[in-house]
Parts: C-alpha cells; sequence; structure tokens
C-alpha cells in the first residue's frame, strides 16, 4: 500500500513535468476495453492522447485528446499504449503510413496490450530495439468489467527496467502488473492461463449438466464440487449454471462477460503457438472446436460459460 | 466441535450397548483403502468383523475379526460396509452365495462405499427395499492418502435418517459425510467432481508444459495462473510439474496418488451415466481417451497428472 | 447364382418337410427392421410364427402366424431369430418368463440380430450350451432400406456348421451372409465397421464443408476426392451435401438413411467393447460426443449425414 | 490418349522454338519431391534451370542447369515453379532479394506446387497480378512415390487459360491436372482431401485395432469392411495393420509413405484455414492432436499410418 502511495506520487511530479505539448499516454485502439481504460487513467490524472480509426470513438473519451494517427499519439509521451484486436491491426500501427515508427521518441516505450502470439510480441521488441525505441507486450485479464473497474491484471514480457517504469501508468487501470520474463512472456502467461480457464469452465459446465441431469440438486452439486478436488475459479466465482449465482453472465441469459468468439480466438493463438514449440493441446484442441460448432448456432457474442445453455435439450 | 463431540459420546455409549457377537461394523473388501479405512475404525474404538476375498488380507487388520462370508460380515452389525472394485463384485458380495442378502438383519444398513454406477446404486436400494434391509451408497474422495489419515469425504445417497445413524461411524474413517440427496447421488456427486478433476489436471498439463516449452519458469507461470482464473484444486495444491511443490506425485515420479487405470475407471462410469440421461461429455471423452491411450504405454498405474510427463519428447 | 438356386430348393424341400404346426422360423421383435425382414422371409416361401410384445404388429405381418411368447415363437423351428432395440430386451425374451428358453427344441438354434455387446453374444452363446441348444450373433447392415430391398448383409459369429445351415434361410432377407469367426465375431465386425462408417462419414462433412465456405463448387471437391486418398464409402455414395446425389438422405432433408440415434447407440457399445480390450478410440469418442450434442438439438432421428446440416451456420 | 500426344508434340515443337539462354522450366526447391519432379522432367525431355539454398541439391539434378536464385531461374522460362517447405519460404522465393520478382518476364507464369494455406496463394496471384506476370496454385497429391513414378496429381487453382497452357509441362511430373476453380482452389482441395484421409486412416486403425484386440482375424475383418460401408481408400489400399498388404509402409516398419509431420503440417494448414472461415473442424483438430501427441514420442518421420502401431501396448 505505501509503495503504491509513493509511486502516485512520482507519477503526479512525473505528470508536472511534462513538456508543453507532451502527454504521458498515447492510447491507440478505442473499443470495448480502450475506452474503459483511457477514462480510468484521465479520471487517475494522466494526460492522454487518442487515436482510433473511428474518430468518433476517439473524441467520445472525455479528457483525453484525440488525434489523427498513430503517428501522433506517440510523440512526445512517456509511453504508447496499444489495444487492438488482432496482430495485423498492430502491425499496421507500428509500420504502416503515419504509424508509430513515424512518430516514436528516440529511447521511448510501446507497450502493446492487444492479445496477441508471443513470438509477434518478440518481432516487435526485436523491431524495436533496431529501430531505437523499447518494447513491452503486457496483454491483460479481466475483460470488460475489469477495465471497467480498474482491475485488470497485466502479463508484461520485456525488459524489467521498462516495466518498472511503466507499472505506475498502467496501474490506473489496473490493479495488477506482472512481469512473466522476457519479451513474448506477457503473452505466453495469459494464453495458458485462458486456455485452463476454457477447459476448466467447459468441465464445470459438463460436470453440473450431468448432475442436474441425474436429478442432483445444483446448488448441493456445486457445494461439494467447491469443497473437493474438482473446485476451480469458474466453479467457485462463475458458476454456468443460471442462478446459483447473483452477478454472473449465468443468470443475465449470458450476457457480458467473455464473449465465446474472443475466448476462441485466445484458444486460436495457443494452438498456433503450440505449434511453433511442439506442445500438444488437445483438450483445448477440443474445447476450441466446440467453441467453433456453437459459434455457428449464434453463441459467439455469449459469455464462455453458455456451454452449459448449449449442453440442454432445445 | 461440539456437534461432532456428543456425536462420539454417542458412538460410545452405542458400542457398550453392543449384544454378544455383535460388533459395529461388517466390513467387506480389505484393499489398499480398506486396510486403512478398518484400521483407522479400530483405533478409534469400533468393533469390526472384516471380509475379503483372499482371507490374508482379511487377518492383516489388527483388532478386527475376520471372518469367512459376507453372510458373516453382515450377521449382527449396526452397518455392514462394502469397499470394492467394481458393480458386478459388489453385486456377488450382496446376491451371491453366502452373500450379505443372507446374513444382514431384518431392517439392517448396507453402505457400500465403492465406486459404481449410480444406476446400479438405485438398483441396490430398491433391492434392499425389497428384501427389508436399508442401503446407502457413500463413495468417498481423498484416495488412499486420505485414506491413510482418515480425513476421506463421503458423499452419501440415500434416506436422510440412514446418513445420520451412519455419519458417525464414516467419522472414524474420515473427516467429512455429505448428503447427495437421494439413492444413488453419492456416486452421481463423486462422478461429477472427478470427471472435472480429470479435465482440469490434464487441462493444468497442457498450460504449463506449454508455458514451460515456450520458455517460462514454471513456478512464475503456475503463481501467475493461482492468482487468475486459471486457478483450481491441480494447479494450487497438486502440481503436475516435477520440482514445484515437494509432495505431490509429479514431485516422486509420479508414483502414490491417484492412479491413471482408476481415473479412467471413474471417467468411464461418468460416460455410462451420461448416456443414460443425454449429457454430453465431450472433455471428459478426450480426457479419458487420452487416459486409454497413456495406459497402452505403462502409465495405468503412476498418478493421473503424469499425462505432463507423457507430454514430454522422449 | 447356381449354388445359390440348389440352396433354394433345399430350402424348399424343407419346408415340405416341415412337421404339423412347426414352422420356419420363430421372429421375435416385430419392429421397422423386424416387419420388412419377416415379409420378405414369408414372400419367399417361408413358414414364420412371429413374436412382438406389441400384438398388433405382430398381426400386421401378411402371410405369418402371430404368436403370443418367445417361448412359442421358439417352439417347432429351424430357427428362432431375435431382432431387438437392445441387449436387455434380448436378454428377457431369452430367459424371462414364457422366454425361448421355455420353448427351443433340444439342439434348436437362436440366432440373434439385434446389435449387441460382444461379450453379451458370447454369454448367450454360453447360456445356449448350457441348456442344450445352439446360439449364433447375427447383426446386419444394410438398415431399414436393405431390410426392405432383401439386401442385407449378416455378420455371423459362432459355430461354423449353424452358419451354413441358418445361411439360406438369412439369404431370404439379406444378400450376403459372411461368418465372422467364434460367437461374438459378427457384432465385433458389426461395430468396427460402423464405426469406421460414422468417422469417415464425419470426417466427409467436414471436409465438404471447409472446402465449399472456402468457395469450392461441391461437385467439383467430391469428384477430386472420389479420384484421391480421401475417397470413402461416404462421399462416393452417400454424400451428405444436398443436392448431389439424388436418393440419399441428404437430398431429401435427411429422413430415412441411418438415425443418429441409431449410430450413437452403435459408436456407444464399441466404446464399451474397447473399454474391455484396452483399445482406444479417441476418433470414435469424438464423433460419440458430437452426436450426443446434436441429439440434444434434435437430430437423433436425422440419418447421421446431418452433421453436414448442423456445420452450417443457423 | 490422344489428345496427349497431340500435347507433346505441341511441347516439343516449343522446346524448338525456346531463345537462346531460355529453358522450359525454372524449379526453385530441390528437396525429396523436387529431386524427382526435376529429373521426370529431364527425362521427358524438358530443358530445365533449378534452384535450391542447397547448391549441391541443385547440382544434383542431371541434365537440368543449376543457378544462383530465384531470380535467375525465373528469368526466360515458360514457368517457373516453386516446391517449398512453407509459405514463409516462398514468400522469401519470390519478393525477398534476388527473388522471383526481379527476373519473372513480364506475363511470365509462376506455379507454386508447395502445400500452403489458400488465402497466400491468393496474396501471391495478387501479387503477381499488381506486377504483371501471371501465378497458379499447383499442390501435389501422390508423394514421394508419386513423384518418382511421375504420377503425381496437381489440384490448380487459378485461371483456365494458364492451367490450359502448363498442363503438359505438369504432366511430365504426374499423370493428372485438376482443375479446382478459382486461385487458392488447389490448396483448399489438397488440404480438404488430405484432413479426409487422415482421418479416415486414423479410423481404420481404430477399428482394426478394436477387432484385432477382441479376436478377429485381421485379413477378414479388412474384407468385410472392404465390402461394406467403412470401406475407403486406406482400408482399401493402404492397411495400416503390418502384414496385411506388401507394399505399404505398415509392412515395412512405417517408413516411407507419408511421414506424420508432412500429415500434421496439412492439417495445421486446414485448421487456420477452416478458422478464417467458421468452419468447425472437430474430427481433423483431435487427429492432428493424435499427431502431435505420436511427435513427442518419435513418430514424426514415420508414415501417418503408424497411429496403428501408437495403439499397441508397449
Amino acid at each position: 500500500m505505501f509503495r503504491k502511495t509513493i509511486v502516485l506520487l512520482n507519477l503526479r511530479s512525473n505528470v508536472l513535468q511534462l513538456r508543453h505539448n507532451s502527454s504521458d499516454v498515447g492510447f491507440i485502439g478505442i473499443g470495448n476495453m480502450g475506452t474503459r481504460m483511457t477514462t480510468n487513467m484521465v479520471n487517475k490524472g494522466l494526460k492522454l492522447k487518442v487515436y482510433d480509426i473511428d474518430s468518433a470513438a476517439a473524441r467520445s473519451v472525455k479528457g483525453a485528446t484525440p488525434v489523427n494517427s498513430p503517428k501522433e499519439a506517440a510523440q512526445n509521451v512517456k509511453v504508447v499504449i496499444t489495444m487492438l484486436p488482432d496482430s495485423s491491426i498492430v502491425r499496421e500501427a507500428v509500420s504502416g503510413k503515419d504509424g508509430i515508427l513515424e512518430g516514436i521518441d528516440k529511447n521511448g516505450l510501446h507497450v502493446d496490450c492487444s492479445t496477441c502470439e508471443p513470438k509477434f510480441a518478440q518481432e516487435l521488441y526485436q523491431f524495436a530495439k533496431e529501430n531505437g525505441y523499447r518494447f513491452l507486450d503486457a496483454p491483460v485479464s479481466g475483460g470488460v468489467t475489469g477495465a471497467q473497474a480498474a482491475t485488470l491484471t497485466f502479463m508484461v514480457g520485456g525488459d524489467k527496467p521498462n516495466v518498472d517504469f511503466v507499472e505506475p501508468i498502467l496501474l490506473t487501470a489496473g490493479s495488477r502488473v506482472v512481469h512473466c520474463g522476457n519479451s513474448g512472456g506477457g503473452q505466453i502467461a495469459k494464453l495458458c492461463n485462458n486456455l485452463l480457464l476454457a477447459a476448466s469452465m467447459t468441465a464445470v459446465c459438463e460436470a453440473m449438466n450431468l448432475g442436474v441431469k441425474m436429478g442432483l440438486d445444483p446448488k448441493l452439486l456445486a457445494s461439494i464440487i467447491n469443497t473437493s478436488t474438482g473446485r476451480c475459479w469458474s466453479s467457485e466465482t462463475y458458476s454456468p449454471v443460471p442462478g446459483l449465482m447473483p452477478n454472473v453472465p449465468s443468470s443475465n441469459g449470458y450476457q457480458g462477460g467473455f464473449q465465446m468468439k474472443l475466448t476462441a480466438k485466445d484458444l486460436a493463438l495457443a494452438q498456433s503457438t503450440a505449434l511453433s514449440c511442439g506442445a500438444p493441446l488437445p483438450v483445448t484442441g477440443l474445447v476450441h472446436q466446440l467453441y467453433r460448432v456453437m459459434m455457428t448456432k449464434g453463441y459467439g457474442n455469449k459469455d464462455f460459460s453458455s456451454v452449459y445453455e448449449f449442453f440442454q435439450t432445445s
């Protein structure tokens, strides 16, 4: 607690030292996540330049300065952050026309919060090095809810001093920064966690559905599992069975939460990462296929716990 | 705490009221589990008759009286307990020659701690009813370690008064008795928990293997997962990665623990149960097949966390 | 050809030699298959007694004599044939009250055309031996269409002389009798063939769907596959893509053909058979689970090629 | 037959019309496939320039002229053919330093026989168009054996006139040229066929293994399957069971044939292609994972029918 207070004071003093026309953060990608993250950053006192290909989105962030290109977003800032849908869009933002490369200061810092393949992060790291600036991969967990509440976890790969430097800034949009080792490590950690999350949630759906179909009371079964060896984050805090817990997507028609199409995207990234290193992922592969079947049935925008609903007779 | 003390006092007074030649418990099946359970029961002051098809096993339980048949084990006891490898053997012990049926007192109680299909439990319940005695299914979790330490959980299906009656006796061999609803409910709960356990452990193996192959430190990755949404019993207390935790099978050559052939047996029971009620079990089915492949490669007697080892290049 | 003519002549002469009140065949189970099989048998000149638990079904077979029990069906016949939904019903027909056992002649022959587990066939074989009669397992392939057209294949397990004896009778309802070795062999062969059928059909659905979604003309793609290494019975004669072939279920709303619930039943039998001998069946297991998911969505009565439809976005 | 003769005559006359220093074919990639294909082309009278990053490989093709770069290979030829391990290498050969782009004639033709993602083929097609030359994707089936015997099938995507133009040249290295529609169509067709091949072969392994483990004679079971609905190319011509057929990899220690690591590569391409169009591939996904598990156990260089061996107890 104490350390964070100090850090925030330092942050403020840094803010005071900003050059004319400079900002703390250039933020590129004002979507579901970016809107909430930038709003929190502004509310915590940071000075932001924001860019989105949809200029209306950029203008919607109150207290931030909309700019016209990634290049502008990258100029005269402590850190330029990208939060974009996939690696090809990040690549364009970095090295495309009017991209980050054209604007970033010598020795500047680019932090990519998008979820991408680890090897892409490593490429960006190398590219930054060759072009005289610094790079960190920093994908987040916590989803839209975490972004809203500023409780995101940032899983960061890259050089430690850069992680230390950017930590107080990231903590204005999240509650935890974990250094996951060398460049790409943030992406690797995120993908490993998320495949495990998807698999255990799906297995919770199988277990709860079997038990309920066989006549067990779902509340009773959940309590047994949660005090036994089957317990996991999904069973304890995010039950896929409607009505068991008040504030989870399953009790709200599987709206909100972690959209299946996004979970599926992470599993696809995990698969292609696994291909590169020869790691088998049989359970992950199956869950991914199940999601893809479900996405043909309109589940892409529902929470990933809707596997439970999909198992029901309809 | 207070309630248990009272219960134990009641138990003692019950013990004092035993008729001549009568015992508290007739215990059938003195294998890895039965040996430890009966030893604990004897040590807690219960009077036991024990039977096993291997009479040497029965004689090995110090302080218990070996008998010559399930029939004898079932005579003049408060409860006759079966702890046997599968339902066909339980069936033989119940209705075969010199079986429980021939010996059990009118209104006697048979508690089956074997892991069997729920519908088999329901058959036994019905059979008991028709033959004037009572029945509970009470499979356990905790394995050999839990049996040794008397920390088993009994998941019990059947009539509540019978559960209450037998609870103090079961607590001499375990630490928890959970009433899981009607007959068969104990088996259902166990199978649901165990399929979730098997699936989440396998997914932990996939996640940890992927991360380590991609260059992450396993300790770091485990700590990230365990403070994130991927956390589960397997990741938190029973890491499949050798060397991360001191007292788990992975740090001991995958010896001890929950043998894969037994996990596979539970998954097969879950599958045939699911067949009967139309519940899909895709992840469970895959894990089961993976185990069966591994069993052709000598993994049947290793702990079920050895999937991690199996994923290594050899 | 010539041989079959002779056989049929022999058959007729056998028919002439029937004792008073005796018949050629006692047939138990007048469902979708049994109705067609018995009709063909009658049309080929055989004398039949027929039994079904639904007596109206038995009375519906023109030219056959309905009887009141499996016992009556088994009396004074050359062969008593069962064609029933599952092994528990076969068991009841054999050893239940008024069952086959009570009626069958000394040295009589029971042929079970139902699809059951191989070990059940072996039990029936043993049971027959102990009770002084003979037994063959003879599940069929060809489905309702084959039953209608008398083009069924009978896969027969048991003693060769019995196969030879019953072959001319079976050929009145089918076009091929294959001796598959010892008792149970007919069931084993059928399950092996059918799991391969289900897997290759599902893979055809995946391949055709992928190609069409990527813009290939389905007719062109089918022709490439059918002259390449991907060709199989499903791709060549039973395309799952609507409109490619005129007389297959896919061109008729997936009606008729091999109902998914029946394919699923065979896969479940294959799985439990595989359990008994330690054979892994990963692909079969996955296909089975896919079917079970589809059965929750109303596909149970559709042809098993409807996986193609299920993969479409809806 | 007649048409082909004419075509070959035309081909010869074309050869006669070659300008000084020009060749019929520039061939890039002299590996297992390329060596055999170029040798056949030379033997059929074509004039070849050949390039490989390993110059010794290029020099090993008797009768062909080794050159020093893709650029040189592309100059003054009727067609420049690439046969390379993956798309990144093809990309380098096309647009890297001294690449095809720098050498290819205006309106020249590039034919890529490598197996790559369809969308990559479409990119190359577009790239060629923008740079004033023509492109076809033409992956092959038939493997090393087909390359040796000049019986490859070329599955070709792109504009029909170009397919007609190159057909006689390709037929010097193969026996069939199939036009699969627009650009990318050759790749799509190949991936669809190969996923079906891999899935049906794996299912043949499951079926044969189950039958044999249950006591059936493998020859008998194979004959039943091959006259039934389970029959497929793998069961009829390429049995995975050692000893059933003389000249297949299974009878030769699973050496030669279609290496599992290459089958796995095709399945990975099929998966990423399926991702792009939303087609689920559950069976393919499972087979891919099985291969990846097997590749950790030394099966990468064995024929893909070695799944049968992997299922054996060891």
